[in-house]
């Protein structure tokens, strides 16, 4: 049995590469952008007005010109004018470009207009101000988002900003989610005393929903043919398979057996943790296959802990998860596994807590929906007292 | 001109219903549920074997019996079968009913099996012993999930246990967005020199798709007569309208006089903060109006610290943003305007900093793809220290 890190190690050192796609720049938020992104001109691309009010030649106010005639008005988006006259002024607009002969911006604030004359009301006036200079932001060609950034609203902007009305994003691989188990049965049916719904599929469906990966899922019974036939076929069809429940020691647990013979590479089964201990991975060439233990919540830190961070690495993501939290009550686990233990967080003051959502094992769900994240509690010991500070991972 | 804090307030006693709709549970991840979700039966609903292996009657092991002949074998998706001789034993599976006349489960790693008989091999056995009691979990009728919650994978996973292929959530707003501005053009489109692409609706648009809106965009020239007809439409036909520019004090700036003109009550004009400083907020019956200044950072901070929180009130979320970050780095700001400084955030053992990523104003788009959150300082000081604790608004 391996420990969690060696199970995080071997995962990431089998990522693979979807390659790249380009979509529209609007469908891309949450996705992962394989191109560098640079400015297709200056920011500003011109000199511009930053405030509403006049805009004069500052040389003329140091010659002790206070009342300006009003030229004209430079309205934002029209062409740039100029100024004829330079004892004269132009009524310029937030947005404008700056006309010519001009170079002071005074906002109405500070300016009296009566009979088509401004009078400035301060003392002083600096060259450029209120002048938001060309190029000041940044530069034509500069670099503006790095590639391999996950896409929020703010790179949303400065992708319709540069005009790239498509984007390369990393491609996404296709992924079946399979349940096994005949005590499960479906959503919208009435269980017989001995069954249960199908949940976990759900769940991780939600999981990756949040990637952006649209999945289909699938139900296979516990028949040893049966899921020989259908792992053979899906293996063509998908690149991922994410199994949740029969890999471990019961009767009907065919899948280890299963995916040796229809030469599926074991990387590893079974990581010194809780819950979740019997996870299956392995690989048959560039397919890759995660099979969760069947228990709700297994499969669901299964999924954030190990699928998430593959998944961001075969996109090109470096991901390390650095959150951390600090623990807001005592607790105590003896086994010598890592322990995902169930928490809710609270940031007061700058500082994350995480106090204990303890549930009555892993087949809790309904503990999931009162917690919101995990905390990982190390496997070398065994009292874990109130203020000490522990890896993170969210959920919410 | 009021102060941030007043117009929150202003804000969040202007909020609305806007109903409830029931959808297919799995299109609900990231929306608000209305309805108190229940246990439809206990949790387990049956004793349920939680490890693979055997069970037996514990008082048989009592009585000095050690190999048990295995009668038959209880699958996880059967019904319940009977243990016909106590002093014989039934193998079991995970997730299986505990066969009738058994109370104990023994593991398959401490039995040795041959020949139809197990032997056990350990020194005791315990009544209910890797047994999980029906109802241990959850009882029948529990609350598991109050209404008002945000929708997460883990509640997607209570729902499908509990049979609700279709859920009550919050009704989503009609939203439509607005540009204005004669310098902005589309995407698609080269700019002249004058010109600059539409940026501040797609940037919107990715802000309200995080809340699972889908919205509208439209962008209207800045001509009055245009605008007023528009509008007035709009107000028919959208439960809020968002607009980004027009808002200041140029001569095109139309948009207060043209609200007013067609019967919007203005609730503010004008906050004590930067960015963002011309926000305008009004309401028409039970129609409301956001219309941000139309530079980029100004939206962008606009949507998040005062849209956010009154779709989330209206929805029935009392949302108050408790999160907070230390500041990094010395900072100081002169103006007594509240103002949101744009940081990237990093969690560093349990505590959350916040470097100042200090773009060059308040147009500077690009600068927000380098952060991801600000924090709010407040108007009463200008220096803010290295270690003081601040209100952070993330948005990655």
């Amino acid at each position: 049995m391996i420990t969690s890190q060696k199970a995080s190690e071997i995962i990431l050192n089998n990522t693979e590469n979807f390659g790249v796609e380009e979509i529209p720049f609007l469908e891309s938020l949450g996705r992962i952008l394989k191109e560098d992104i640079t400015a297709d001109r200056d920011f500003p691309p011109f000199n511009r007005v930053s405030m509403d009010g006049i805009a004069i030649l500052s040389e003329s106010f140091s010659k002790g010109i206070r009342q300006f005639s009003i030229e004209g008005i430079q309205a934002a988006g029209s062409e740039q004018l100029e100024l004829k006259n330079t004892a004269n002024c132009m009524e310029v607009m937030t947005g404008a470009v700056l006309p010519k002969n001009t170079d002071a911006v005074i906002p109405y604030e500070q300016v009296i207009i009566e009979n088509g004359n401004a009078s400035i009301q301060i003392d002083e006036v600096k060259h450029l101000q209120n002048v938001h200079l060309q190029g000041n932001d940044r530069n034509k060609k500069d670099l503006l988002i790095q590639k391999n950034t996950v896409i929020s609203p703010a790179e949303i902007g400065v992708f319709a900003t540069v005009g790239k009305s498509s984007v390369k994003v990393a491609k996404q691989p296709k992924i079946l989610i399979i349940s096994t188990g005949d005590e499960l049965i479906d959503v919208s049916k009435n269980p017989l005393p001995h069954q249960i719904r199908r949940s976990n599929v759900y769940t991780l469906v939600s999981l990756l929903e949040r990637l952006k990966i649209k999945v289909q899922t699938e139900h296979i019974t516990d028949n040893k043919p049966l899921l020989k036939k259908k792992i053979s076929q899906f293996l063509e069809d998908y690149d991922v398979l994410i199994f949740s429940g029969a890999v471990s020691k019961g009767k009907f647990d065919f899948l280890p057996e299963v995916l040796d013979e229809i030469g599926v590479e074991k990387l590893f089964h079974k990581v010194k943790q809780r819950p979740g201990k019997p996870f299956w991975f392995g690989k048959k060439n560039s397919k890759t296959i995660f099979a969760f233990p069947g228990n709700p919540v297994s499969t669901f830190i299964g999924c954030l802990k190990y699928f998430y961070p593959w998944y961001k690495k075969s996109c090109g993501i470096d991901f390390q998860n650095q959150n951390k939290a600090i623990l807001d009550n005592d607790f105590s686990f003896k086994p010598e596994l890592t322990y995902f233990l169930q928490v809710r967080v609270e940031n007061k003051n700058g500082k994350v807590y995480a106090k204990p959502i303890v549930g009555k094992g892993s087949g809790d769900l309904a503990n999931l929906a009162d917690a919101d994240a995990f905390i990982e509690l190390p496997d070398n010991k065994y009292n874990f007292k109130k203020g000490e500070v522990f890896p993170l991972i969210e959920y919410r």
